[in-house]
Order: C-alpha cells, then sequence, then structure tokens
C-alpha cells in the first residue's frame, strides 16, 4: 500500500492550484477508450485566492444524480470575487464528473460509486483515479471541507446538513459548529457504523472540519432546496472566515437515525404507496407504506409498518420498488 | 379505413366483461417474440357490476412513468364492493401495461406513445392493438370516463383535474360538472390544439363524460396526491350515481393556458436551475429558470424569462436539461 | 396496393435462377446502415436444374431459431448431383438470413416475425422486402413448396408435419398426400384460423402444395429430428417425381388440435415446473404445470390443468415463464 | 396523400424566415419521449437576408457522419455578413440533426436515412417530419440547393460535386454549369436509376438547380477537403449572384458511373486488404481488393477484380468488411 | 487474506438461521446502483430445523440458467414439515440468485460466474459476497452439501449425479455413498484438475460430505429429470438420516472422463450438426459433429471426430456454435 | 506475486510451437460465459520453423482497430514457405482477438487495453490472460520482436517505426538499427515517460530487440500503408537473418516528440476543423485545429494553437470531438 503512495497521478490540473486570483480549469485524466484512443475526463474546476487565510474544500456530484450542490457551487464558482475572499476556495462542482453528466448515482466508465472508492488509487479504475487525486492533492490543501448530497434519482430526503460523531470530540464539535453555520432547516449528528471507503472518512481522518448534506433527492432540485445549499455555503465560508459579513443563521431541528430499526426494506416488487409524506410524524407499528402487486387487480398490497416513533425523514422516490430496496427511513428527533 | 374496422382485434379478456358481480383477469393480446415465440402481454382488469345503472371507465397508466391514478385504482379494484355498486365500474389501472411495468413513458415494445395512438388499429402495433381494444370493446360500454395522469419522470405538475371545451356545449357542461366533483385542489378548462391521436378526443367524440388529471410527476406519487387521486376517483363514481353517498367537495382553483406564451423552451444543454416552485406567483419578463453550462465553472447561464404572468404550473424535473426541453409552463388564473 | 405490385423488388440475385446445372449464389438485397453505407443482406440459395420437370422451393429458417430444416437444407443443396434432379429444386436454407445468423425467432434489423410479413411489400422493411421477394419471384416458379419449422428457442414440440385444411378439397388432398409422403412421426391436419400475412396462406392461394412442419425445438437440433427433416425432405422430392426413388415410409401418428381448448396460457411469472414431458397422455383437468414463484420459498405454485384429454404435444421451453406465456399445448389423436 | 398534405407541419422555426437581416436559430420539432415528456429536436438554421436577389439553400448532415459539409456551412453561416448577400442564404448545417449529434448515418430515434424520406410526411417519424417540413416549407422559397455529401464512417470517395442528368434538358445544363462553378477536383454527371425517396429528386422536380456532392469520408475531414467545401459553397453563391466577387475556378475531371459493372461487393467476411488507392487507375480484371478470413492463418483470401477500366472512385473503408457489402467502386474518365 | 477473514459480511439474514422450526426469508445484501441507491439483493433461503440431528445445506442456482435443481428446491422447502426432519435443512434454492432471476450462467451484475468465486471477499463484488458467505457462515453449520448443476443453456448432459476423487479416501467414500443413495441414471467419479475457486473444493476442504450434479440442460427442465432431482435431494436427506424412510434406490451406471481427449472443441463458426443423440455409443474416429457454414450453399463442412470409445455424454446446445466451443464430450463406462 | 508465476496458464495451442515446419492452429484461453459455458477464445497463430536461427515474433491487433499490421501478417503466415526460413517466425496476427474481431481498440469481454495489461495474470481477465500468455511462453523464445500499431478509428499518424531510448545503450542501438532495416517513412526515437503496463517495456526488459509502428489510422488501411507494412516486416527478418535477400530500403526521416507540448487536448465539445494536413509543417502559435459548437449557427469555435514548431504528426480523427480528446500532435524533425 506505501508503495502505491509514490506512485504519481496520472491527472494534471490546467490551472496552478497555488496561484493567486480567480482561476477556472480542469483536472485532466487521460482515459484511453475505444471511442477515442487518447481520451480524458475533463474534471471542471475553480480556485479563488487571496492572501494566507484558511481553505475551503467545496464539493457536488459526489454521486452524479444530486443537483442542489452542483447548482450552487457552478454559480459560486463564476460569481465569486478575489476581493470577497481571505484564504481560498477550491470548488470543485462535480466530483465524478462522468457520472454527473450521465445523470447517475454511480460512474457510467466503471460503475464506480465515488462515495465508496476512497482513499482511491493512481493505478485503478477511473472512479478510484478521481479519489486518489483528492486524497493526496487536494485534502491535504484544505481546512474547511463541504460535500454537498441529496437523495438522487432514488431517494428523498428532509433537507438536513450533517457532521459525524467523532474519537476526537474537539474536532467533533468543530464539526457540528459548521452543520449549526450551515443553517440547514433539518440538522444531523451521524454515528457511522460502515464507513468503509467513504471520503468522509478520508476527510476526517485527516483532522479536517467536515460538513456533509442531504437536500432533497427525486433526481431534481427545488428552488427552495437550492436556496438552502446557496446559503449554506455562503455561511460556512463566512464561519471559516473566508468570506467576511454575517452568517443568514436559519433555525434547524435536529434529527438522529438511532438504530437499523429506522430503516424498512421491501421483500416484494411492485407499485409503492408511501402512506404519508416527508417530515411527517410516525408512530411504530403504523402501516408507512405499501406495495401493490402490478400483476393482478385483487391481490392484497404488502404492508410495512414502522419499527420506531419519529418523523418520515427519507423514502424511496421512484413508483415502483423492487424487493430490497429501502422504503422509508424513521428519523427521531433530538433534544437539542 | 373501414374495412380495417372489420377485423377482429386480437385481445382476448379471461373474464366476461358483462357478467354481474365481481370479476378480475386480463386482457391478453398475443405477442410473439424472440423471447417469447407463443407470448402474450396480459393487461389487468376488474369489473364490478350490479345492476342497470350507468358504466364508468377509469383508467391509469396511458403513460407507464406516471403513479397517482395507478395505486388509487388498484386499490379501488380491489376494494370495491359488489353491493357498494349501482351499475358497472370498469378499471384498467396500466392501459399502456408494457410502459408501465418498465416504468417509462412510453411501450418498450414500439416506443408508442398510447395518448398518441388512438383510434388504434387491430393489425398495428402492440400500442395500438390495445389502442383499438379500448375504442371498440371498452369505451362504447361506457357513460363516463376518467384516465389519470401525472407529470411523469420529466415533469411535474400543480395537482389538477381538467376537462376539455367542446363545440358541443351541453357535453362540455357536464365535463365541467364532473371535474369540479372530482374537487382536485386545481381544475382546468383545456382547449385541445394538437388532437391527433389523442385518447381524450377519441372519448368526447363519442359523447361521454371525460375528465382527464395532471396530479404531480417526476415519476414518484406523494401520500398528498394519491389522497386527491383516490378521493377524485370516488367523487365521480358518487356525481355519476354509481356509488352511493355525498361528493367529498374541497376547495378548487380554476387555472388557465391562454395560448403558446404559457411554454418556454430550452435553447440550451445543462444543469437546470428553476428559480421558482410550483404554485409560486410570476410576472412576465422575470427569469424563472437558469441553465448552467457543466463544461466549465466560469460560463454564464442561460436564462429563460416568463412570457405571462401567472403562476408556475408545470416545470421541467430532472436537473439536468437538454435543448428543446420544455422548462416551465405558466397558468393564468381563471376567473371562477 | 395494385400500384406497389408495379415496383421492382431490391432483390438483386447473383446467379441465374432459371439455368440449367447447380448453381451456388446469394439473392442481394441493399441494406443501407450506419456500419455499411452501402451494405447489403446476402441470402444463400442453391438451384439445381435439370430438365423440364416440376419445381420445388425448399426453405428453412422463416423464425431464425428453428435448426432442423437449415442443417438438412444446406446439407442437400451442397450434395444435390444435377443427375439425380429432374426438374429444378429451389434451396434457400435460411429465409429470414438475419433472424437465422443471430439466432433469432424474429429479424434483428427490424424485429419483422418473417412467417408474418406476407405477401411482403419492395419498399417495406427488410422482411417485407424478403418476403416480396419469395411472393413475386420464388413462388410463382414452384409446383411444390415445403417450409420447416421447428419450435425455437421458447417452445418444444412433438416432431411434425402438416398441410393445411382447405376450401379446395383437390388441393387439400394433394397437400395430405405430401404430408404422409414426408413421413414424420406425427401428422396433423391445420385449420388455420389467423392466417393473417402467413406464408403458408400465400403459398397456397397460388395453388401450390405446401408443406410445413415443427421438429422439435429449444433451439438446437437432435440427430433423431434432423434425421426426420432429412429423409422427410428426399421423400417429398421423389413424392414429386423430381428425385428418383422410392418413397422411405416411416409409421405416422395423426394429431388434431381441435379448439382453443388446446392451449394453456400463464398468468404469472415464475419458474415452470412442466408434469410431464411430450408426447405423454394428459387427461382433462390434470395438472399439467405449476409455476413456482421465485421471490419467496413459502408461495404456493399456481397450477395449471388441461382441458382437455389427449396428449402433450408442445410446451414452453425456458426455465422461466412470464404471465400471459403459452405454457402446454394438448393435442388429441386422429382416428385415422 | 393530398390530405396529408393539409395537416400541418409540427416544426415550429424560433425566426421569422422571411425577415432581412441576419438571424439564427432552430426548427423546434416537438419529441416527446421517455427521457424528456415534451421534447424537442432543435435544428440549427441561419437565414442571411438583403434584397430580393434569388435564395439558395445549402444543407450538410444529410447523413450524420459526413463532416466537410457541416465544417463549412457552420462556417459560413456565422461569419455571412448581410451586406454581402444579395438575396437570401438559408443554411442548415446538419439537415438529419440527431444523426449529426450522434455521428452515425442515420438517426438514432428512429433509423431514418434522410436522404431516402422525402418528400415526407407530417405524421410520420421524426427523419420524415424534417423532410416534409423541407419539401413544404424550406424548398419552395429556393432557387438553387446544394447538399454537402461525403462517404461517411464506412466509405471513401474521391471528391466530386455532381448534378443528375434529367429529361428537362434546360434544368439539367443549369445543373452542369453550377457544378462546374463550384470546382471540385472531380465532377460528375449522375444519372439516377432507384431515386425512391431521394432529396434530390424532391428538389429537382420542383425545377430548382440541384448540386450535391461526394468530398471524401471515413466519417473524418481533412483540411484539403473541407476547403474544397468551402471554395465550392462561395463559389456557388457567386455562379448563383447571391454574393459578389468572381468565381474561385479549379481544374476539374469529370468522371461517369456507367453501369452496375461500376460496383464489386463482398461475397465474404473478413480483413479486406483494398490493393490500390483512391483516384489511382485500374483495369479490368485486375485484383482490387482481397478479404482475408480472420478465423485462420491458412486460408487463402478471396479476389474481387475489377470489372471495368477506370479509376478506383470510391472504397469500403473499415478494416474490416461483411459480405453484401460494396467494396470498390470503378469510374471511369469522360471525355470532357 | 487474513485480515479480510476479519472484515464482516455485509449479509443479513431476516430470519434466525438458528431456531427451532420451519423459517423463510431472506439474506439481504447491500447493493447500491444507479436504479436504488439503497438497494439490495435478497436470496430466499428456507431453514428447517428439528432436534439436534445433522445439517444438510441444499442448493440450486449456483449458475442461473439451471433449472432442476432449483423446482425440486423451491418444492422441497415449501412442502418440509418441521416433525419430518432430525436435525436441520438449509435450502437456497437459487444461490446466485441476480443470476437465477436473469435466467443468465453469471451475474449480470458483475458478470460472476458463482461456482469460481470461492472463497469470495466481504469486500468484492456482489458474486464474491455471497460466495463468502456461503464460505464463512452456512457451510461451517453443514455435514452434507448437495449442489445442484445442469448443462444450463448451451450444454446438455445425461443426468448423473458425481462426487469428487480425493486425497482423503474415507470423506472420498461417504461422498461415493452419498452419490449412489441420490440415485440418478449415471453416476459419476470426478477428478477435478482445475479447481480454482470452486465451491465443491472449498467444501471438501472443510471435510463436508459434497455430492454434486448434472441433470440435463439447455435452459429448461423435463417432467423426467426434475423428478430425479427431487427424489435425489430426498434420497441424500434419508441416506444422512435427516428424513426418515427408506431410500428410493434406481439403477445407475457410472461414467468416467478419463482425460482431456473426451472433449472436443469447435476451430470453426457455423451451424452445428451433432450426428449422435446424448447417450448413444461412439468409437474413436467416428465424426460425432459437423459444422455447417452458413455464409454460402456449397461449403463443405468441417467435420469433429471422436478421440475416444464411449458414449455421448454432453453436447453443445444451440443450433449455431463459434469457434472454440465444446462441441461433445465423450464419456467412458466404467466397471463399477 | 511470485507464487502468481507459478500458476499455470489456462491456454493450451492447438499446434506443436517447438516443431519444425509450418503449423497453423490456435491458442484455446477457455472463456466461460452466459453464450457459452465451456467456450474458448482462439487466437490464431501460425509458426514457420527451419533449423536452429533466431527467433522472431511478430504481432498485430495489440489493438483491435489497427490494421496494417494484421493484413500483412495475416497475408506472411500465409505465404511464408518453410524453406524460405533460417530460424523461427512466430506470428500472431490479432494479439487481442476479441478486439480485432469486434474491431474495437480495447476487448469488448473486460474492456482491456492490451498494449496495458502486461505482463498480465494467469487467473486475471482475459486481457490479462493472453498477456500472461506472451510474456511466460512466447517472448522468452524470441530474440526479436515486431509489434504493429496504427492510429485505430480516432486517431491518424504519418507512417513510422519506432524503437525506445534505452538506459542499456548496446540494446538501443540494436533497436534503431531495426527500425532503420524497416524502412517506413519516417522513424522515431521514443522516449517512453508512462511505461505501465505495456508490452513495449516487458519486451525490453528481456533484453530482446523491440520495434513497433505507427501506420496510418483512422479504422482503415490504404494500400501504401500496407506496402509499408508488409516491406517492413520483410525487411525485419532479413535484418534478423532469417530471411535470406538484401534489405529493401527507403529513405526515412527521423522525427520526434520531445514534450509534453507537443499534445493539444480539447476543452470543448463539437465538431473538429482540423486546420492543416497530417505531415504539413506547422509553426508554433499557428491555429491548427478549430472546434466549432454544434449547438448553435452563430457561436465562434474555438481554436487550438501549436505550441510548438515542427510537422503534424498526428490528429484526431472523427469529426466530433468531447473535451478532453488529443486533437492534434506536433512533431519535431531530428536532426539525422
Amino acid at each position: 500500500m506505501q508503495s502505491l503512495k509514490l506512485t504519481p497521478s496520472p491527472v494534471t490540473p490546467t490551472i496552478d492550484l497555488d496561484k493567486t486570483g480567480v482561476q477556472h480549469g480542469f483536472l485532466r485524466l487521460p482515459y484511453s477508450r475505444d471511442d477515442s484512443a487518447w481520451g480524458s475526463v475533463m474534471i471542471p474546476i475553480a480556485v479563488i485566492r487571496n492572501g494566507t487565510g484558511p481553505t475551503a474544500l467545496l464539493t457536488g456530484g459526489n454521486h452524479g444524480d444530486e443537483y442542489e450542490g452542483p447548482i450552487a457551487l457552478f454559480d459560486l464558482a463564476r460569481s465569486l470575487n478575489v476581493h470577497q475572499v481571505s484564504g481560498t476556495v477550491i470548488i470543485v462542482p462535480a466530483m465524478n464528473y462522468p457520472a454527473f453528466c450521465a445523470g447517475t448515482r454511480t460512474s457510467p466508465i466503471d460503475k464506480g460509486n465515488m462515495n465508496r472508492s476512497y482513499p482511491g488509487r493512481p493505478d485503478g479504475t477511473i472512479t478510484q483515479k478521481i479519489a486518489d487525486y483528492f486524497t493526496r492533492e487536494l485534502l491535504p490543501r484544505a481546512d474547511v471541507v463541504l460535500d454537498f448530497h441529496s437523495g438522487g434519482k432514488t431517494l428523498d430526503f428532509v433537507p438536513f446538513a450533517a457532521a459525524h460523531i467523532l474519537s476526537d470530540k474537539e474536532q467533533e464539535a468543530r464539526g457540528f459548529e459548521a452543520v449549526k453555520a450551515f443553517s440547514a432547516p433539518w440538522s444531523m449528528r451521524m454515528l457511522e457504523i460502515d464507513a468503509v471507503g467513504m471520503y468522509d472518512t478520508t476527510v476526517e481522518e485527516m483532522g479536517k472540519v467536515f460538513v456533509t448534506t442531504e437536500l432533497g433527492g427525486g433526481g431534481t432540485a427545488r428552488a427552495e432546496t437550492v436556496t438552502i445549499a446557496k446559503r449554506g455555503a455562503t455561511n460556512l465560508l463566512r464561519h471559516a472566515g473566508i468570506l467576511a459579513g454575517k452568517i443568514e443563521h436559519r433555525e434547524t431541528r435536529w434529527l438522529d437515525m438511532p438504530s437499523g430499526d429506522c430503516f424498512s426494506f421491501a421483500e416484494d416488487d411492485g407499485l409503492i404507496e408511501t402512506m404519508i409524506d416527508l417530515g411527517e410524524p410516525v408512530s411504530a407499528g403504523r402501516v408507512i407504506a405499501r406495495i401493490h402487486s402490478i400483476g393482478r387487480t385483487d391481490a392484497a398490497p404488502a404492508e410495512i409498518r414502522a419499527k420506531l416513533t419519529g418523523l418520515l425523514a427519507a423514502r424511496h422516490f421512484p413508483g415502483l420498488v423492487k424487493s430490497g430496496d429501502c422504503v422509508a427511513v424513521v428519523g427521531t428527533i433530538q433534544s437539542a
């Protein structure tokens, strides 16, 4: 593993990442393929640097079908003025760029789930090569890291920002402070159980302040959720001292997912009828979804009942569901 | 053309459509193909008949990725008791059944857009054969026809029921009465300009009362919109005298789409940012959507401005947009 | 329609179809496409002509996944000596050649089911253009026509030869004589109900003697069924007086499919268990197949019962079955 | 047929085609599909109009993988100054726009070969709808029509401009004059035998002057052939009196394809070795191509011999060839 | 490698595998993908436990297109009564469940050949994760293991049960005793040469009694071969003392595949004519198959000759064959 | 890693590689898949051996869409007479045979880029297994190795032969001598910077004389470039002393690619217009290519300028280009 680290990344940035001023360019990653022998993946990147302040790394498109982050970040990258900035803002609006262009969660090239491909490999798949470049080149430059997520085409969430429960309580506290500054309608303290290959963990193990989000879903973005994303990014840069101005605070409610009982899975294929809408209260034992058989008009639907009392925090989005899909997530309200 | 009408339909129902009682079965349509030489399309159908009252034909899944109708109708078909009914209810929850099973707007077999395949042909494509069976076998039995639509995977609508402006003013009035009985949050008087191949027109030309809907979209169904669909179907059956009981009225607002200026189309590919949400007011000239280039971080977005004052009645749903896509529909408020 | 008949066929044979001797060549049909702007479909054809005797047209590959016919005919075409022949033998071992090369029932180019594409069109799809060439160029030359079929990849049959019940009883009698000469283990008198677009009907309407077969299935050919095909073709040419030598008679049993009750269709998807094998006796009411749900281990299988007493003449071949598939055909024994 | 002509075209131009000045816009053709319920095909168009002179209609991308025309026309459309023009220049750089975007000969939507889809239908496929719009809206405006072709991905040609031999000898003479003005290295007098569905014939039957080209191939464009295309378009506009300035004449040689013997077709699949290069002399009987079997190293290649003496005017481009592909075209030199 | 073993399996059973009684449920394996961000593979499993007797693990669908095993096991799982059992029966009717649902040999997700994916990896592909769960969770519970195979869609076998020749002669003897108890028409002593990644080897290295089968093929199941599978499974459970009752013995013949000379491979593409049927005798040097060229009617077929004297034990199933396919396997008769 | 080397290759040659005389056969590599459970990849190979002279290994089809090498080598393999040879010639005309059959750069089976898959793995992907066989079985037999390349479907080159700059100057000199003997129009001394996984490096590290080429491109072969390939192979065998006769010398010019500034990459999608043709002179700063937007007729093209003075040595071939594609390579002229 150690020797891998010595292999240089195949990525070449078309801009000087450490130069003062505003730069727009690409991370160019060679990708030889049937329809372009000497082709490349070109990942848009912007760097706005002014003086010696802290560095924020802002990313969207970790999953390619989640849109609030990319909209907020393409907008921010284009409109940030170098004189507004004290320090450095690195913006990659679409981290898994091949997935983003295809409008899919994973990469159409290698089916790579970017968020499970960390720390990456310089001689791996395209997705792993991008991860490796972040791990070895971009993350070491950063002090604060914001990674935007939403539910994508197949899930929908109440909009929240989140940070992880960490063993380093001082680092943890800085994360929750940053979440509070982000000011999403909901906030979450997440306990990561299965952290294998996650970007989050890679960032946190480097000691950075890390904020992530879930801001809606369904493979679309609403004006309301885009506003949350834009305000959150600006608030976070202000919180970090990179942008001047006062944080625009909004009321937030703290949410928890205490155990595996939050999650309900389908055991049948069919047409899903979610019985309540996102954010509505749920009591344990209540039918939260039904799955109608589509093969006949006289089959009784399968019923899925809540195992906890709380509110509907996330749900399966498409009208059809397959056995094994997560159909609903019940969150519990944290005492602030 | 006349001779075509004499060709028998290849569809065989597995139930007797005219028998009293509750029957659940299939419309079996032979479909010979590589993976089944003697295969068939099996379209679920339920008929609930009691006495000599009027006949209602209720359909969903005219487009295969619209879910409020199928959920309401699979549920209704299974739960309707023959003793509740005076007359006949024919329910086909998924008219374009191959499309519905695939979760796509059009048929995966022949790319047929069911709603543009009427009156159909007995020797045509699979989609045309289904249309022909409705035209020649099911519609002649009906007095009242309800066809559920939603926006599907690529559009989202404020929820409304609608009937058409017709030259036969008595028929038109009966249609609007039925819409009022449906009691969706929004109601619309539609002037159909391009009626080529439509189910609606086929039904109306037979002199039937016809109600259609748009009840959301995005390829999902929310509890709220499913409730509208269920209440609307029951209300309509009560209005027709087939179900006993009082119509459950809800306040509705009447909406209009007066001209082609309602519609805005993209002239660029990119990442779409809709600037306001469905149902919100719009004034003419306002930027209602922006299209961000995804190829670079420094390109200014294209702006799309409203041509009318009203409210946002529908919008493009997916996060990515292509040149030529309808990005927004502005509706105007009708004076009641 | 009449004017269409005047449009010349786009097919060009690379050999002179009316020349004496043995000729091997192609029917070349231009087919412009993305991967060959000036490409063609090249259908192998052999013509063996000697003197002024009758003409037989022998075809296989009408459906592209049926193999006894093509094996027997490629073999016969290569090995027939001109001196053996009195008259003309035209052999097209693979009529729907694109389907045959792909190993599929229908054409991969246009999904055309050749056996339902007659009489064809010179300006239609590739499949219709081939049909038109047979209708206008090859069939008029023929006195006797043999078209080989088997069950293909999705059906399996007890091996039989067949001719149709016709209104012209003299023509009908000549057909049954030819079937008897073919000497398959089973023989059938078929009553065609749905003859739309069939090759059979096109041939018979020209007054030709027509024999067809079903010689097994599953997308394979066994040595035993290939032997039946080879013997049958030679017997038929002897019967027609084109080949010298005595017909090699074999015992045959006459089979009937008297009504739609012969056919059983699945109403569920699943794993099919056919309870008896081809050729075994069936009594009405007996479970002939069960469909096991593959989604759970505790679901009772759907049972399919015979509606007639007879024997299992054909069955669904693949292990998985879809709702609407024909799962079994019960034939009845004819009194000779 | 007559009644079809009364059906309005579904195409809406986003610009006023008859306004004076320079206009850039789209022909918007609604195209409802699974990934965009209310989507459209947007075909770029430019109109440059000044005064009452003649009208030229210039098109490329009739086949989507032919590039000299689109390069010359995108360039011309952008750079033409209204003051240079006397009359009107209508430019559609990519007629079969869906094919052009996909880089394929035919449309990825409906496999339509645009050049065989005329006169089109307003209620047909997307390709037929585009053809219909040209037939009914654009062509009636034109006096001179230039349609650029090249060999596409699967053929390669010596570069030539061409006009057809016509029964109206005065119209024919105007065509050849226009070809001469175009000044390609080679020029051709074409006798169209199979004119079914061609754009060429549709244009000529309206009495217009029509010039077409073949300017290379292989799915690429060389600087040399692009120069021929640009010069030819400008020369033609000068010849028509729409652009001022002197025609830039170049020497041209007149070429002929006198009969079907010009064309050689493969009767085997394999690896093709063309024995001479484009433009080189050929004598009848010479091996012009060999097809090597790729299945074994010891199989002798099939040899294809020229049937005429002349020069190699066109050839199969890809390294692999299929039975039925046109492998070579021998042209003969016309006496001027 | 050792450390991998400590990574927990991502599979969660929905039932308690060690509880007494009859349980039907799933092995749930998370599988995040474009069409379900939080989806899972749900592998049906049944456990019937009563008392402290031995444990049998019965599996089918190791390859997804082999059907005798799954039919016998879905049937057995549903119908086994807890009171019949002394010990434990674990039934997984479709081990490579994604392949089984797709009707393919390998997994449609990762192209994994389950039978070559052992011992598996908890962090590998979906197929490897399933293998790992069997290796670490299910196999350690088992005393006797039966894994059903057939020829699948592309091979056909005479029906046999088999065990391996092992270095541990006592274990080997127990295997052959179990094969004898199974009582298939044919039995085989197999010498595994290439055991890389095999389930068989993984099971045997744990010291378990292991029986496998080949019970037909072609991607179908006949009533006769299903009967063999059902009787074999019941016999084996009786032999193991888990089910009461007497073993239903049938005559079996012992077959051998002594060397690589048993196998014949195609060196050409084409139409295959197998000259004898399964189970028929073969003498060395005899033509057992011919491959007809499908490109021409005059090409002599390639002949494939037997290298050994014995009987035809297996053959290529589809009508078309490709160079490199195994076309025939000659088995030799063992002296009992 | 060491232990892997002990795993035997799964490849079986059908001929004895070390036998005297001419042998034509296959490298058979088992490849179990859905459409052939016991299928294989069959790679054609010829060995011509006479006496004890040196051994040359000649290969084409390392990338499957490059044709000069395969044409020259299928031709040479078939026509080489054993009496002409002193030593051994091993010819594999299509190393990545699955890619060659598909006409694609990489393998359709595993997307393997053969030239980046060395030294390979006996238990890896199909592409890696082929590489492993070359590394462990064929290369150890060779003294001189010639591997033919061309530009493939997406690049085009001026025709050259090349050898690498090596640390072993004696080996390097032997390479350049061999290049000179090859006598292509251009010759190159290549400095490999990124040698990860290359065949070239694997060969050179074994101390062999290695020559490679780029002989055109576009996925075709011209008579002229095939002649270069044939002459080069013969010349090299003469140079090695394996064939008798005098080397047929041709003038060659030495070319260099001194730095990354040789390469220009697209930063936009669009229609590419290369402003000069292959082999033409370029001066630094000149526009060598323009990329036209295909979305509108009024967008200015992006310009790509040369960074060095030299000549156009290679270019992007297809008419459409994607951001990240290499559009042009400028080579510099070496002082001889």
